[in-house]
């Protein structure tokens, strides 16, 4: 059965439409690494220590240090293939090359291997791949998920590879928007997502993947919306030719 | 001792003014149901879980798959009788029967039987008695309760059956607005609420009802308002008539 | 090594600028004490119960009353003294005397007795001295810190000693505003913070202060900012004499 959703606001996409080149933007330089969770109460850092080296900020221009990002990315392994996912609104431009940085301040070129404007997912394959093993994907969402705590590190205006919680608020199956656009499911979280975040990970509290963080609603507090896991495996069959 | 407040910005009811005619709003499907708790992670699950068959979204028009969501009410178990609670100003038209549906997208013919504007307050009875067991309410909030975790769930720009977290972050005490509106104690709250919230409940931890969420602190970063429980007990003596 | 920020949006200070006399503005009296923790539900209420009295509102004019807040301040021990802690910016008027309630409304007069705009940090002295031991401060933060739980008490928009929470979201070192602001570190959080929070502890979750909450993001959802602990023990050193 189909479900119709009225629209009240607008979602907005959360990359940054204008590159601005106000100001350097450099990495914040930090080692990270996979951590023994000691306690209960390091265990959202342990979710972000572990994440963030599989993570990237995306930028239109190679002068990174003196353009705005334009969202966010994130590593998976398909099939021995290391993937940047992000959404395909991030890289929507003309462009072909984009360029990433890790937290390290490691710089890459990003070539658009594969994008899907409806479901705005886009993968991307790095000029050299860097020694990450990638995030791991949960697809196996379902409605009992309401209410637990999910996670996203991105690169909200510039600041790069911050770390924002909340709750999955509901799981809303077959909307369609007054613009026409149809999602099958759209996770809706309550986290607090800002222009530059497109594109990150929803993490659950295991550190996988469980969608890509694409919107907000306009004018609304804290109503988020991430494009589910399944969707990743769905494209990710797409592109590798399988039948899905 | 009174207590008087300068109210910087404005406080505004979270129902949906106006009826737009975009689109179709129907309620996702899902079945629910009592849960055991499996695990300290589920918790807060299990507080949807065992919520949502008891919440309902309020529409001003029989054709709700049309027409946007008025505000949220929940329902109660007063004296034998099944009563559904939510502000006034989420049924303060001048039509007297409202459209109610839940989760599983059963409809329900509402007509108000009590109305209390001062303090933000009505019951609603149903045309036809659903087969569930209403809400707890807990009415014995103290000033020990703030930092408690506090959830309401609501139709917030017709996301219907939405589930949002924060914490109690005041018990205000003999608030007088600017207008003249007057509280006795006032429950401020971290959670973001948005337009569709007003008449949900504010539940804690064990998922009884310690308040109705009513609106938010315009212009603000995530300070709303709930009437507190202890209200809807005065209300429900009143309505049998009782002395209180 | 040096990091620049490009700054997209404004970074907001959460004093109200202008003193509106409209209405009266009264703290809630309630009696606080030191709790001893009960159980893991109480831990947050603990935290608030714990600092709110050496918490402390501040306003220009005697007319407590009568006028509006110009934020938050705390009481520190410092080598035997009671300094209270703010941001510059709140206490930045010609006045040298300021007026300062805390949760049992007992009133204060305050007078600046160091400050420095740079680093958005003053000490203030109270006229008589209150019997409260002062908040103990964690100056040791480091990037484990991402995720972890942090917390503030402060008086947004009039109303006093609200609580807000959320998580360290990121640590930004050397962050270069255009404006020419320089910050060495700058202690990024989810917390949603409003005018009247500035000069607000930032604690963690031993009640413990790592920071003053000092700024928002304009325009972003939940992006707010505290100077670090470290730096009101650098300031500490100036105000005797140390070197540093």
């Amino acid at each position: 059965m189909k479900h119709f959703y009225t629209k009240m606001g607008m979602l907005v996409a959360l990359s940054l439409g204008t590159v601005i080149y106000s100001g350097n933007t450099l990495p914040t330089t930090a080692t990270t690494k996979h951590l023994t969770q000691q306690s209960n109460r390091t265990s959202t850092n342990d979710i972000y220590e572990q994440a963030v080296p599989s993570i990237f900020a995306i930028y239109l221009d190679s002068r990174t240090n003196k353009s705005s990002v334009s969202g966010t990315g994130f590593a998976i392994k398909a099939q021995n293939e290391l993937l940047i996912v992000t959404n395909e609104h991030v890289v929507s431009s003309k462009n072909q090359i984009f360029y990433l940085i890790n937290k390290n301040g490691e710089k890459y070129k990003g070539r658009v291997i594969y994008s899907n404007k409806d479901d705005d997912i886009a993968f991307l394959k790095l000029s050299q791949k860097p020694n990450i093993p990638g995030l791991e994907i949960d697809a196996n969402i379902n409605k009992f998920s309401i209410g637990t705590s999910v996670y996203t590190i991105g690169n909200p205006y510039d600041f790069l590879f911050s770390m924002s919680n909340g709750i999955i608020s509901n799981l809303n199956e077959n909307v369609v928007f007054e613009d026409g656009d149809f999602d099958e499911l759209l996770i809706q979280t309550t986290i607090n997502v800002n222009p530059g975040n497109s594109g990150g990970p929803l993490l659950n509290e295991d550190g996988e993947v469980i969608g890509i963080v694409s919107s907000m609603l306009e004018d609304s507090n804290g109503m988020s919306f991430a494009v589910p896991a399944k969707t990743i495996e769905k494209n990710i069959k797409k592109f590798n030719g399988e039948t899905f």
